[in-house]
């Protein structure tokens, strides 16, 4: 059963999940390309798993298994539950808490074979509205105190099927990287009274030379300390703290904006794997002034080494201007 | 030509490397796979590179580079070089330095042939004899604050050479992530005069669940809060701060832990690729009671997704207690 280890060394949690390890892709194995793989994400398969959390019908609302768009179930393998017992005692060094969440599958089409830069904008809109809808019955459940949304897509970015699907994981505490993010922007915010966020985004604009793409509502460009090459980041212009409040006005258009940018970066790098993740607020806070949502994707084409494991500072082979280029002048087919 | 960039909402350093995406087996394309191919690192083919920065004999001494048994070149795609240049005048939010530092591959045999595990005891010796001599070269070059060595084997580890080799980046500032573990011991100690990692092998040793090997002068471990699968460290038993330090017949006990520990890894998970980093001190530092260097070793069997790039913290599928009784049950064949 899962646990949090805390390492006394780094401060960071572990998330340990022996169960995970009985996934049908692990170590390579992988179930689906077997001709008697069936896909449990598939319309038609719905008895392959535990009752929908939600399903949306094609205008958004909510439905029965027969007329489901996008369909969110709880995770096979999860990496925390909610019947997490209690670890035993722990001593000086080996700090355990109960592995305690919510760990679930937003299927983002009943087709196999769509790819997510395939679907209609107005079925990415649905994919959105169902994180919308998740974040907002995380906040119901007591116990949690933030939920990461990300999709992986491609082996090599982590996904285990190939139906297309992002994944929700809802914990008591909030990710280091996120919380660590939320210091700096508050220690910003004291100082000067404004959001870090939208101080950069000024200046990002200002420069011009990361900026990607521009809706009414919304900017991508490439950070100018990107990680990775051709990382892509999606933020509002508006101050906004929490990606829940977002209306479906905006989701529409974050939705045909994600896509687009998508579709360059695979015309851009042959369809590469890629990881796509929200930053948000904790759930329940208040609406922050210091803190601003945005979406952070990036291509999978390089691999991590020894260097940034050790360091835990990227190496980064593509200047995020020459990525900013390139995408611009991508012919996104289909966008 | 490289800069460092600081990211302002997470406070880590961007290493911006364009010249290494001309590597040859980025984005897939691996020359070493073609007929044509001239390794490098191969003896006979030095003149290929240019002229060692050290050279060791068998019996560990400076020597010609007709009887090298370990050899250390500077990288052709250096991620920080001596003579990177100032960048343009930085702003808020484009905090950039010049891409300074030394970046050098310690080529581990002249066989091509030869895995690193299958290397003799005393090969792997004059490896780590050449990290020590080459740790100390660097203290005495100004404008450097840190060593990382660092191992990559295999693809999925980010090698894009076979032939046995590993590396060393010398950087202006500390990495994040060696800074994190210096200033948490410093507070440890502060609070506790003692070493945390002193403190940490004790609870190890007297729990025992996730010992893997002890020798004489080295403890070889699963960390409880392991973030990757099959996760081991080795830590000197007495205190040192500096892996520079270590004394020549430590050496030779090191090298034959690491290849044991490598070859019951290799038994257990069908040869993965895997990584190795030493974590030691800042270069130039007096010896610190708070810090103590050990070497971190991982296999890479799972792939990060989104939610680690997200959160910032692992989800590791395999619990430490297994790892460790697994590797301590493998047949290491020649070990």
């Amino acid at each position: 059963m899962p646990q949090f280890r805390r390492d006394p060394l780094s401060d960071h949690w572990v998330i340990l999940a022996p169960n995970r390890s009985e996934r049908p892709e692990q170590w390579g194995i992988n179930d689906e390309r077997k001709p008697s793989f069936r896909c449990p994400f598939c319309r038609g398969n719905e008895a392959d798993t535990p009752s929908p959390l939600a399903a949306l019908s094609a205008a958004g609302e909510s439905c029965s298994d027969a007329d489901w768009q996008v369909r969110v179930i709880p995770n096979k393998y999860p990496a925390v539950r909610q019947d997490a017992p209690q670890p035993p005692d722990t001593r000086p060094f080996f700090d355990a808490k109960p592995g305690y969440g919510i760990h679930e599958v937003i299927i983002e089409t009943p087709d196999h074979e769509d790819r997510f830069t395939n679907l209609e904008d107005r079925q990415i809109s649905l994919v959105f509205q169902a994180y919308r809808q998740r974040l907002l019955a995380c906040a119901e459940q007591s116990g949690l105190a933030y939920a990461q949304i990300f999709k992986n897509s491609g082996a090599a970015a982590g996904a285990s099927l190939e139906h297309a699907h992002s994944q929700l994981i809802a914990t008591p505490v909030v990710p280091t990287q996120v919380q660590r993010e939320l210091d700096i922007a508050l220690g910003y915010y004291e100082e000067n009274h404004r959001c870090v966020f939208c101080d950069m985004l000024i200046e990002e604009l200002s420069e011009g030379s990361r900026i990607l793409l521009e809706t009414d509502r919304f900017v991508a460009f490439c950070p100018f300390a990107s990680q990775f090459p051709y990382e892509t980041w999606i933020i509002p212009r508006e101050h906004h703290s929490k990606f829940e409040d977002t209306e479906d006005i905006a989701i529409s258009e974050l939705a045909r904006l994600v896509r687009s940018v998508l579709l360059r970066v695979e015309a851009t790098l042959q369809d590469p794997a890629f990881n796509y993740l929200i930053h948000t607020s904790p759930l329940r806070s208040r609406p922050l002034t210091h803190y601003h949502w945005h979406l952070e994707l990036f291509p999978r084409v390089n691999k991590t080494a020894g260097f940034e494991w050790g360091s835990g500072d990227y190496i980064n082979t593509v200047a995020p201007e020459q990525a900013a280029r390139a995408l611009r002048n991508a012919q996104a087919s289909g966008s």
